[in-house]
């Protein structure tokens, strides 16, 4: 027990595995049961209809199997989940993960009574129980999986933890995270929660050190206060994405999960009352903002400087920064001179700085003129660059992305790169960015959103920086 | 002049072309002039330092053409633009479109006057200027562009058209468009409006029949009471990203094209104000939104269905109907019953309907059932679903939209599809999507949005639909 820093760790890194329903052919879990056969972690297959599963003995049932079983994921019919979780208690195992959907969500008094049974064993019991109706964790740091993701590709981790509820959202954030290189830590899904919660797992991931931001995305609250209470205590900045704002919305999560939304003003203030607990509108803003908590220093005050190679766009940001309350930077004449010894005569140099096309010759010696100077905290980079020009003279990104990472860690100063155009810029820079670790986002609005929040983070008791304030 | 809709049309049918500053090397204005003297255009280039051109003889002055010149475009220094407008005056041209930077953005007091005397030049001859400090047109009709896109690649056209003022969004639009399959008609930017602004164009727009839906991001007016008018007038859509909401924002407008933004609050005011005229906060959103004005009917009601393969989504897609003052359409029984006889026993069938991963086997009979329920006035479709186990049983999405086609022009009711997760589903679905006309976005807040300017559309003197408000 030693290695274990809570019971939630045996989701994470259990021992040996017994798979309950696993399947050579294509239906739900057949992805994982491959994965998990192939792969180095103890795992047994039960089956009652067949013998051999890729090349793997199968089991009838988990007491048939001569090992310690210190996980079970279930899989099999909503029908056979009640007699498998029984069996597990007596075998004696610490958790078990019940993907299969088709409980109190149905609103069929038949299978809400399932689900309360077995609500009954996790609490009568020392077993640990994630689900049912989910498709539990990954875990990027020992490739640990029980989605539907083959972590044979490669899949960078990073330090960002996401606790959700829904089974098809956990499978799209570990593809996410590849294709976007959000850089996951833990990916777990909760369903309908009939014992491990979001407090278990924000507990487990606020001690867990390869997680340094934590994602909550939230549909009912079973325990209000014990959360309210785990939240005012986390020392890792916070993003919660609270569904069910609406009176229709929250009518909609009783038949997604079987949770009750609770009145979502109670949790906007208490979300709003407490430092390092941020509010998001929906995944994209979630996780555009957690990398640049994941990759960024922290901002020392509220001065954002803007380097566009579009003036439009500069002046959407400028919009932003006003109505989120934080502050255009006001260049020192020196910075603006020393841009002017090599800009054209065009281009407009106060900020938001527009270099224009001259981008290519000037980027990088008028963004280590801006950052250096000392009313400049934070910087905004707009590329918005259309594709022909740049194929046809072939311009590397990379130096920019190097500078930027250069000067970032030097100064200590963070820095946002928004893309705008069509899909060919964000792969182009995605290619590149996460080695350098430059968040990269298309969204302005998200960018701002995320100094605010960086700022007031900064600002916090949970923040060891105590600079001044401007 | 007959084929003429106004003296506008010199922009977009020009019967003969000089490029004033027309490169073979790779500076601005290389990919257009190439692609121009290469097109059935009727093309003239002039440089000075030069004698032959990809092919083509080169003038050393405009006035030196043995042709008549409707259109001239300036790609020269900004030292020279004002003897070449002098120039192409006394050949009696009847449109310029500089493109040159440098101007009043500036600040600088040598090139404000020079914007100036091109102003007055504009004020006292017959002829037309666009700019300085744009990308001119593209014309997806005709295939003519004066920005630095290469036609000759596929770009599919459409019924939106753009007015902006920036040149870098200029050439990105264009190639967005492609990308991303928005559909152009026309896209145009403005640039420091010595002469031709946004009201010109908006007459245009107007008059095109290949316009059906206008898109118009504004900095600065110059003639308020007069874009006020036409707007009141208008009868097509309006989609307007007004910048410089903010003081910052106002007074980086002045840096950026020499305009005065003016007060936000009184356009916001004129804006509500007038039906058919909407206003958004980006560039993704008023996109999204057009394209589904472009391709799908009017909703004759407030009721949206959700048909989501992720409940999550489907609460959140709840909250923004809520938010929005629309309806969640209360499905028949005979509907919920429809799809209960083919679903299986854990899926969610109130509206919104979860159809998890059953997806695949129910959708199209699941989508006829709620799209012939008279309850529902317009159907948003969530897909999310990873990408592995859909690549793995190779299911084809062209069946899926094929039937939301059919059945949207069928029964006239408009849908849209909201796709969530990693590039790849986006790509997944553009690839067919402009074939069956369905709309195609990422952001569940734009879909709800569109639906509800929609919704008002219908409701507007604008719009023939007179079908009474449930």
């Amino acid at each position: 027990m030693s290695d274990q820093i809570t019971d939630m760790d045996v989701f994470f890194n259990p021992k040996s595995i017994a798979i309950i329903g696993a399947s050579d052919t294509f239906k739900f879990g057949y992805t994982m049961t491959k994965y998990l056969l192939e792969s180095n972690f103890k795992t047994y297959p039960v089956n009652i209809n067949k013998d051999v599963i890729f090349g793997h003995k199968m089991f009838k049932n988990i007491n048939d199997i001569p090992d310690d079983i210190e996980l079970v994921i279930v899989v099999v019919n909503n029908e056979h989940v009640l007699q498998i979780v029984k069996d597990s208690v007596k075998k004696g195992v610490k958790g078990i993960i019940i993907e299969t959907a088709g409980f109190a969500e149905t609103g069929i008094e038949k299978f809400v009574k399932i689900q309360e049974e077995i609500e009954l064993i996790a609490k009568n019991s020392n077993v640990r129980i994630i689900g049912p109706n989910c498709v539990g964790v990954t875990n990027f740091n020992n490739k640990f999986t029980t989605t539907e993701i083959d972590f044979n590709q490669s899949i960078e981790g990073g330090t960002i933890s996401i606790i959700a509820q829904s089974g098809v959202l956990g499978n799209i954030f570990v593809e996410w995270s590849a294709s976007q290189k959000i850089g996951f830590s833990k990916t777990i899904t909760l369903g309908n929660k009939v014992d491990v919660d979001e407090i278990d797992m924000l507990e487990y991931l606020e001690k867990d050190e390869n997680t340094n931001v934590i994602t909550l995305y939230l549909e009912g609250v079973k325990r209000g206060p014990k959360l309210i209470e785990i939240l005012r205590k986390l020392t890792k900045p916070v993003l919660i994405l609270k569904n069910g704002r609406s009176e229709i919305g929250s009518k909609a999560i009783k038949s997604h999960t079987g949770s009750i939304a609770g009145d979502d003003k109670i949790y906007d203030a208490i979300f709003k009352q407490y430092s390092g607990i941020y509010r998001v509108n929906n995944f994209y803003e979630m996780f555009d903002i957690a990398q640049v908590f994941a990759t960024q220093p922290l901002p020392k005050g509220k001065n954002i400087a803007i380097i566009t190679s579009s003036g439009s766009l500069g002046i959407l940001a400028c919009d932003e920064i006003e109505r989120l309350g934080l502050k255009l930077a006001v260049l020192n004449e020196s910075t603006i001179q020393e841009m002017k010894s090599i800009s054209p005569n065009w281009t407009s140099l106060k900020n938001p700085v527009d270099l224009g096309p001259s981008l290519f010759m000037t980027f990088n010696k008028s963004l280590k003129a801006i950052l250096n100077d000392e009313n400049v905290d934070a910087l905004l980079h707009i590329f918005a660059v259309p594709q022909k020009p740049l194929e046809t003279f072939s311009i590397p990104i990379t130096p920019h992305l190097k500078e930027m990472r250069n000067l970032s860690t030097k100064l200590n100063k963070p820095i946002i790169t928004c893309v705008f155009g069509s899909r060919w810029v964000l792969e182009y820079f995605l290619k590149h960015s996460h080695k350098y670790k430059i968040p990269i986002m298309t969204q302005i609005s998200h960018a701002i959103k995320t100094f605010r929040f960086m700022y007031d983070f900064s600002k916090s008791n949970k923040n060891m920086n105590t600079d001044i304030e401007i």
